[in-house]
């Protein structure tokens, strides 16, 4: 349980700037580039931890927004943490909340402290300090944390995103100040990455990318995208993150994305990525694989007996077919919420599997070729 | 898979009226007394096959009406029949859909061929007849069919009883009718069930089992209880049926109940029951156990980390707290539903073990007083 938390860089690609490694901490080790699903409030939603450990997701996401509101630190305390309160034995992450906080629209104040904002439960009112977020990550005891962050809306202007910059990275020297002063809760060691944020302006994302580094964390992440600027305009503000963030620290793209998104992020060398697509998306019956999205409710499937990917593993591939998936979306059949999200988290952890070998071969180039020829998937153009 | 449907009476209890036995499907044997999950549409809602298996169930309900609504038969032909569809490998039993027919209220209408109603899914004209419904039950492919009946409220008169009994029981010999002469639709044996009505008139549910026996069907059902009319009333109309049906063939006392009418009505002799109860309740958060129904939600659990009971074996309760339940209650996460209800199973299906063990070893009136002294379960004397 005390494992020295370590990122150890294997390769990085030589047709490409793709790299495989693994990060370890006191929960467990973390091959990358990883897929991590997304658990805001202590459950991958439908789906139980050990179907979770059977998809192979090695480190899951917590969010500190919702896990103060419910069920509240004290409960965590008590529980001995958000591992033991949701029964999750390997690696964590909680993001700090800034994004919902920000998101909160109306509801929330900025001011030179932190921020104020109402519940959006029951309209309470609360207020976030960078040391109340590290103290409260401390209480839900993820391996990784992350730093309060003032992420921008994809539409701000640059004057306000500068400002906000300027937050960011002083609430960033705030979180490591109170992560290298709070006491280990739990025993064991905990990581403190930073958030950069910049919008899509590359000047300001090259700075705040710069002012994080300073700081030297244990890991860094890039926020503020995929809030709904266009994929291009994303792959490039990534590229100028990866192109200066130092090479033997993980990077973490936030909140990204859809599996050809996790592809050209890998190949500008992001090691981590978080995102409620396969979960969400799964629970209306959108399913992922090889060759492209399928909608499972499309009257196509009403007497497919084939499962949704032959080649799948998954338990939903083993024993259901298509036709009988169509039959749960139409009846408003819970299982089917169930059977979607486990089959979509098990071929992001596949396509992610996948491309830590083309990697580890230095084929990364040819494989992301492939990727787009053979199997039918595009790159994402669109916003 | 060609197994002769049987029926083994093992042992009657020396103590009560309480009877186990075994009973043989061409899908798998069933130790009775039996309680059996209801997967009206193709699915016990929010379970996989895998888990039902993993707590005991021997046997699954489906629902002619609704599997005829959706999917529809044609595509449960195609499918090789509701086992294949559903990846259920153990014995089935399919209701007729005489029940939901007749709560249609307002949107059925009853001749003497058989009834005419509107969907409740999008109000289209349908009709069900005798020989229809045992044609679609030979699609669906259960072990044990069920005779389509009238099934009077529970409010009805003598006179509108009487009536409804005279045409339950010409149906019923429709229905045999149909079966003996339908061909065998996926090369396996289905059995027949009658089902007996008679409201909680004593000689009316006296005739209408009598004029069942006569037609010598493989099983008989107790139909048109746990409607509405106290429990005592059920418990009365139970043992005027149990007391003349013929001992070598199984009773099933449909849509009971809660745990303490499962034993009263075993004390009665009855062999087979299904209920939504555990999954409908525990979608809520209540739960069973030995010590009575829990109710998750409340706040006295909030930082409860003991499991739901100590002594279950459930996944649940080998995983989770009370605690960590009741936080997934309070935000809406999908995968509590699945953890109750599999509690609920689990506990019904241990439920019955102690039962039949109980049965077997002549000593079921001490188990049943047991039951209510020593784990605080209460005679059900209400509605």
């Amino acid at each position: 349980m005390n494992a020295q938390f370590m990122f150890q860089l294997k390769n990085t690609d030589t047709t490409s700037s793709a790299r495989c490694g693994q990060i370890t901490t006191a929960h467990g080790k973390i091959e990358t580039p990883v897929f991590m699903p997304v658990g805001t409030q202590a459950s991958v939603k439908s789906l139980s931890p050990h179907e979770l450990i059977d998809t192979g997701s090695e480190i899951i996401l917590g969010n500190t927004y919702h896990l103060y509101l419910r069920p509240g630190m004290e409960i965590l305390r008590r529980a001995g943490g958000l591992h033991k309160f949701a029964n999750w034995p390997r690696p964590m992450l909680t993001d700090s909340g800034g994004y919902q906080v920000f998101s909160l629209a109306g509801l929330r104040k900025i001011h030179d402290g932190g921020v104020r904002f109402q519940s959006h439960i029951d309209g309470s009112y609360h207020e976030f300090t960078p040391e109340k977020v590290m103290e409260m990550q401390r209480l839900i005891g993820a391996d990784i944390i992350m730093a309060f962050d003032e992420c921008p809306p994809h539409d701000a202007d640059e004057k306000y995103v500068a400002r906000s910059n300027a937050i960011t990275v002083k609430w960033a020297q705030r979180c490591k100040a109170a992560w290298t002063a709070n006491q280990q809760e739990y025993g064991y060691g905990q990581v403190l990455f930073g958030i950069a944020q910049g919008g899509t302006f590359e000047a300001l994302r090259r700075q705040s990318t710069e002012q994080l580094i300073e700081l030297d964390l244990p890991g860094y992440a890039i926020g503020g995208l995929s809030v709904g600027e266009p994929a291009p305009a994303m792959y490039e503000m990534t590229a100028v993150s990866t192109e200066i963030l130092p090479a033997e620290k993980p990077r973490y793209l936030m909140g990204v994305g859809k599996p050809e998104n996790l592809v050209e992020a890998v190949n500008l060398g992001v090691d981590m990525f978080d995102c409620v697509m396969p979960t969400r998306n799964g629970r209306k019956g959108q399913a992922f694989t090889w060759q492209g999205t399928l909608n499972l409710k499309n009257a196509q499937f009403k007497d497919d007996f084939t499962p949704i990917d032959e080649a799948c593993r998954c338990y939903t591939c083993c024993n259901f077919s298509r036709a009988y998936i169509r039959h749960l979306l139409h009846a408003n059949e819970l299982l089917v919420m169930r059977l979607v999200s486990l089959h979509n988290i098990q071929f992001y952890q596949n396509l992610m599997a996948a491309m830590r070998s083309a990697i580890a071969e230095n084929r990364f180039t040819q494989w992301r070729k492939i990727f787009y020829l053979k199997y039918g998937w595009s790159m994402d153009t669109g916003s």
